[in-house]
């Protein structure tokens, strides 16, 4: 249970109070984790140089080997410690034990942060130690995710109180769900929600600061959009679901922002550390969870319109590199390069430029996502 | 006057009624000078290179000239065209003009802008032709900018719906004004705040992104801050004055942040484009000003906390120099070089990094300001 929140408790006098309020809470989160991730991160950084996790960086793309200019961005990339990620989870789910009070939402969020961190140091740690990018098996790490996420999916459709989250379809700029009653569509809805986005954070680490950077605009999204969903009142006024307790991811979602600024200090162009796939699949699925608890999955799409278009990127180049190998014998692409933003990098972008410019659309989705709360 | 305002009067059936939101026209303002920007950018970077409006890029400082590795990085930035301010200024102007209702408050940011960046026009078209980094006088710009000040401080003083911003000062943490009736101090303060704040984005402006940057994160405070100032039920809440028509001044804002997003398109590091004195001192003039209309202008020191260390900086190191010289005979530095930013270049972090580095720093200065909004 929160500590400052139960202080607050015991000496009910002024200047404790503001530990009461969620938007002082998620403040005192945000800055909290800044600072942890400020002071942890030398020594995380250090520890994981020492411990030679360092993961030979190549961009992920299908069939190509990469070209000599990409080859030898990668070079310089070589040595530089991945798994960074547990440093934004471990601080995130500190933070959160401090900070927030700690109901079911928290506390799915806080363990499903750490099974996907496990998923993902597993996954580094085996790149790592056979030297090469392969990692486990895509079908092992996918068949964790559906796992996890079919289990969030039951849980919340066996509690009462949780049950409406999965039977029914709330559908952004309406005013009443979609569907109602149809649990097959709300489970698929809310694993399609947490393994996509899980893995199309995934996807777009592969540039200095560009997954950590979408990750906080996205989340930035989620602060409002839980805190409107907590609050009775304004759910009511902008007709969106109230969820009870929700207002306490806003606390998590405040943490993540700070994790998340705090490892952009390193990892920003040029990076000292990546945050790996312990970091990426985690801060996806976070951000999946979250969507899903306050019945919004379907705004997880708009305001993350960036981690969508690399995982499209993806799935068109593969998929049309069969379907045109099968067709005409030998396969074609659409893009240079897969994901997204190796095409710009080989149509000659510098990395810093592509990664602002990503913030940039990145945060156009997020005013877009926000509007979908007016907009009814 | 707001021509898609006026719409939703003349056709008051659902789809319109949206333009009525203040919530709606800033997502809308934001969204407009964004893509505006994006559409004119080209243009106006092709026609400013063609102009010859380069400014043979120096780094600001006191009584140094720069060392090699500085002199180096200052190459590569040579026939960069600057100027670029024009696009910033000249989209949010029109943006302005399209969704916001012009009452005095948008009237005077949007006058005092187009005074501002002609000053600054005027400043880096004299550096251009006379191939030189002086430009106008420092005393004339000085002038010009304590000149405007002064008269928007009386014309406010002058107005009964707007006096009390001036006699009154309103100090953050603070639920009542600390001082009342004293239009001396309300003055000074007011002058204070839009010249200081005007100088202080201009020294900021020297490294690729970095005011643009932050002025969109300092923007992001006035954007809540003016909403919460322009509606009533939240200003009573939150114990912050109540400002009548404060929220169009939101609209401003939000067209402030999505046309430094457009321009933050072509500056990022490498920039194709310097926003030079006629974007920063117009900018920084523009925050100033919204943070007076709105009784708020000791929160900008806190919302706009890198601004004031980079002021602070050239003060410190230009009045340590000063002293020690008269005192010792030879002047010393505190600083590797001022504004800050240059210190930690000469301390071998990268460009892209600091800033990268100053942007979290803004954020968490952005943090801080809004939680004066809670904490009273």
């Amino acid at each position: 249970m929160t500590m400052l929140y139960h202080l607050s408790n015991l000496f009910p006098f002024a200047p404790w109070s503001v530990f009461k309020y969620v938007t002082f809470r998620s403040a005192g989160a945000a800055v909290t984790a800044l600072l942890l991730s400020l002071l942890l991160g030398p020594r995380i950084i250090a520890w994981l140089r020492d411990l030679r996790f360092r993961q030979d960086y190549r961009p992920k793309d299908v069939g190509t080997t990469g070209d000599a200019t990409a080859a030898a961005a990668d070079l310089a990339k070589r040595g530089t410690p991945t798994m960074g990620g547990i440093l934004i989870v471990g601080v995130l789910d500190v933070t959160v034990l401090l900070w927030a009070q700690w109901n079911a939402q928290v506390l799915l969020t806080a363990l499903s942060l750490i099974v996907l961190a496990g998923l993902g140091f597993y996954d580094d740690w085996l790149k790592v130690s056979r030297q090469s990018n392969a990692g486990s098996s895509s079908r092992l790490k996918l068949m964790v995710q559906i796992a996890l996420a079919l289990g969030i999916a039951l849980y919340l459709w066996r509690l009462p109180s949780t049950e409406s989250l999965i039977t029914d379809v709330q559908v952004p700029f309406l005013k009443n769900p979609l569907l109602v009653g149809v649990p097959a569509a709300g489970i698929q809805i809310t694993m399609l929600t947490i393994v996509g986005s899980s893995n199309a954070v995934n996807l777009t680490d592969g540039m200095d600061g560009l997954a950590t950077g979408c990750t906080l605009i996205t989340a930035t999204v989620l602060v409002v959009m839980t805190y409107v969903a907590g609050n009775a009142v304004f759910a009511r006024y902008l007709l969106v679901p109230h969820v009870p307790g929700a207002s306490e991811l806003t606390v998590v979602c405040a943490a993540l922002i700070g994790a998340s600024l705090g490892f952009l200090w390193f990892n920003c162009h040029p990076a000292e550390v990546f945050m790996g796939d312990t970091g990426s699949l985690a801060l996806g699925g976070a951000l999946g969870i979250m969507a899903v608890l306050i019945h919004q999955p379907l705004v997880l799409p708009i305001a993350g319109g960036v981690f969508v278009a690399e995982a499209a990127s993806v799935m068109l180049q593969v998929g049309w590199f069969k379907f045109t190998r099968r067709r005409y014998g030998t396969g074609r692409r659409v893009l240079l390069m897969s994901p997204l933003h190796h095409h710009f990098r080989k149509l000659g972008w510098p990395e810093s430029k592509i990664v602002t410019r990503f913030y940039i659309v990145a945060i156009l989705c997020a005013v877009c996502a926000l509007s979908t709360l007016k907009i009814r």
